[in-house]
């Protein structure tokens, strides 16, 4: 566990190269997001599969074209204060980089998006269990047989999270994650994999498999690698996203997003 | 009042003109909307001052350029399924007509608002008075001083409406009216009525002025009207609002969009 430090420090450090680890754990209590760029010709398309699907994409920010600073974090920059980044060029990964400056352009428009990162320190106060944590793995990841609504050249299939858990505790978790509907809000399914399309859980589509204890059924969260999914396979001359981990780190708190 | 009809049959009426007057009370249960179409070109900017403004204007529907048919209304018409519509050129109001056939045009995109009819039932369930109901008046709105965040050509005062009630009541409401986010939830402010820049409240800017009682105090929730002002006072070539009170009617219910 690294010391904790502020957000506008983590920004820094990873600004000037000297944080370029995941973000996971640090700031504790700030909002981590999802980033997602693109040509601004298509941003109004993107926009719209972000509103039709807003459990998957909840929208933190949206910049102008051209524009680095967003409204959540004044004076950051988003070409550089992430720890890493992939670029991806019509449909095609292209490379993974510490700084996008040599990628970002004038017509590229950026889209902060919610992260599950800001329940998971008000399920840890809840007492409830992160098993990916315990047993210090990657969270695991799935594609569902859900269609998301398509807008323009965007469409997925819905990307969760699981968490293994009790009966009780899922009812305690649905309670607690309802709060933060900005960062994917209550569970989208619980108990029977196969309803959505998940024939295997020790086979994630991405992260890791955790164990399932006796007793436990999973719980389904929608998750932001859907809006990555969507954007990365339109036909767009380059998306920039966050590396999976490294995301960007807000100036707001957790609770400033929640409804209650 | 009137007795009480399905969505779709109401929608058909009005289409037919059988129906030209105002919505309020009529398909009760059902989501009621603001309805503001404007050309492509700023759509992504007006739907980025949606997205920065989420109480005044919270998106319940975006629809390509040139569609008519919402999502949340299968086999609805957007140009002829409300009662009564307001056109704008260049800032100007140009005229007011129950179908707008002749002035949509294919490259205009249309936006579906929530509006705070969808809690007013929530309240009356819950034994709160709705004043301007019981006088059988609009509801009293008032520009305030608080700027919404702007996005390309526009920008807006927040327009509130107010209920008066006791600090009890205004308590209760706070609770009711914090489930319907997407229909501007909770109250933005409540008590001292020159805090949000409002000097006389027998002066509504829209609307009509209501009887505040002895022991109570005026409660205020964000109104749609905000993205109407936002929409009209940008210079675009065109834009199509509803006209107040002649909303358009959905297939989901009001219970639908609450996060709890």
């Amino acid at each position: 566990m690294k010391p904790d430090i502020s957000p506008q420090e983590l920004r820094q450090q990873i600004r000037t190269r000297q944080w370029t680890t995941p973000t996971s754990g640090s700031a504790s209590g700030y909002l981590q997001a999802n980033l997602v760029i693109l040509p601004a010709d298509e941003a109004f398309n993107f926009l719209l599969f972000c509103v039709r699907n807003p459990k998957p994409c909840p929208i933190l920010d949206v910049l102008e074209p051209g524009q680095v600073e967003p409204i959540i974090a004044p004076g950051a920059d988003l070409r550089t204060d992430l720890p890493r980044y992939k670029v991806f060029e019509n449909r095609e990964f292209k490379t993974d980089v510490e700084d996008v400056s040599d990628y970002f352009r004038d017509d590229m428009v950026s889209f902060l998006l919610g992260c599950s990162f800001s329940f998971e320190n008000a399920m840890l106060a809840a007492g409830l269990p992160i098993r990916n944590m315990a047993e210090d793995k990657n969270v695991s990841m799935y594609i569902t047989n859900r269609k998301c609504i398509p807008a323009g050249p965007f469409s997925a299939q819905l990307v969760v999270t699981m968490r293994p858990m009790t009966p009780q505790q899922a009812i305690r978790a649905t309670q607690v994650t309802t709060r933060f509907h900005l960062t994917h809000g209550a569970p989208i399914h619980l108990g029977d994999p196969v309803k959505i399309g998940i024939n295997d859980l020790d086979k994630p589509d991405f992260g890791d498999s955790v164990t399932v204890r006796d007793g436990e059924i999973p719980v389904f969260w929608a998750c932001g690698v859907t809006s990555q999914l969507a954007a990365t396979s339109a036909p767009l001359s380059r998306v920039i996203t966050h590396a999976p981990g490294h995301m960007f780190v807000a100036d707001l708190k957790d609770e400033d997003l929640t409804i209650l």
